[in-house]
């Protein structure tokens, strides 16, 4: 099954969280919004979101942005570009 | 009868809610909004949007989004461009 | 009298409601806002609605959009583009 | 005295409510807004407006859009564009 | 002292509220924001406005709009355009 | 330490509020936001803003508008283009 | 580990709160959102913004924007173009 996003959104898979990212990133409780990481596994539509997020990059997205949707038991989530906060190299 | 969705509107018959569909796909119940599968019966006048959508396409929609119509006792929804997360390949 | 919406409004003829069209359009009571069916009598002066939708047409509208008005006992609707939800065609 | 309205605006002098027009026009009590009929006394410097809407005009208009004035005991409306329904005639 | 409007904003020197201007023009009680009359004193940087009202213009005015200030006991309103309804040619 | 606006904002030096300036300006208590005065000590990186408003000038601004810092004891504001009423030359 | 804002977004790190910056800067309590200074540590793909602000600038930013992370302990900010005031250089 591919999934297409369309548009400026962005299928991610979220990394676990709560934990120190190998490379020591971390998100304290007291951000507001504690934004998660996640993989990037397919990019919309939009050619400009297309040249500056690729498939394969972490990025950091408000928690609380896009939606669940799960394939074969695995959890995704569908954002919008506005919830990418960074892309992140580890 | 045709249905033509006007403007970014797009007319969709929505599949059966909580089954999870022959490819894996299934919407969590801790989705906010719980967004449907539905297959693309007419696309809007908008030429950007006939771009990256066609008919008989796989949408994955806002669950809320758009308006309830039935046509023959089949139940469909004129969605905007807005409510469609991604299109789905199965 | 003839009556000349103004930019993007239409002049339409509101079907009576609740009846299932000839051609099997029914628009269920869970409908959300319940769009209505009517047939377009005049188009506004925005020329790129005049191309999308014709005098004549019947369509699908958004039932609390517009104003109400009667001319000879006869009603009538002026709706805007945005309560336009698709042409139908019977 | 000479009233000229500015960039989107128009004069209008409003006519008496509740009559049917001699051509029949009724505004039905159950209008949300109950859209008011009048004639055009002057069209505000918006070129575009100019085209659409002409001195003399009778227009169909928001009941509740615009400001009152009175000029030598005789009631005007100073309207926006966004308050005109229809041009009407008769 | 000059004042100098910044942008789309006007200098006016509002005329006494309620009295029937020497032309006849009056703002009955039920208008709803009483607009109010008054004499351009300056003009903002806007060019557009700057062709459209003079210094000088007798203009009719949103009343709640702007922010008064005093110049040597006179008193004055820096309003912005899209306070003005009309421009008034007595 | 230079203090450089951003895009459309100031850094301006309020005046003392309720004094009458030399040249007659005074804010009277009706004034709904009393706009205040102050002398503008850098304007932000915005071309068009750096046309309109130089260092040096004195300006009339929305009281409430802003930032407050202070350098060295002295008490600055930063505000926003929009705060800006008018530039007052004495 | 490299953080890359998207868009307009910057990586700052906050100077500590309430201390008197080495130049004299401080934010007093009047202050309603009281802004904080802070060194940039990476830029947004924005290249307008890019060209205004550049790393290891000290910038003013609004207390309330933004979303925290902390990297090896350090604690940064990921803000947004909106939420800079003004550049600092000390």
């Amino acid at each position: 099954m591919t999934i297409k996003p369309l548009d400026d959104r962005l299928l991610v898979e979220p990394a676990e969280e709560q934990t120190k990212t190998a490379s020591g990133l971390y998100i304290p409780d007291t951000a507001k919004e504690k934004p998660r990481m996640g993989t990037v596994i397919a990019v919309g539509t939009d050619e400009d979101l297309q040249e500056k997020v690729k498939v394969g990059n972490k990025v950091l997205f408000a928690k609380y942005g896009g939606e669940e949707i799960e394939v074969d038991g695995k959890s995704y989530k569908i954002i919008q570009r506005s919830d990418v906060l960074a892309v992140v190299e580890e």
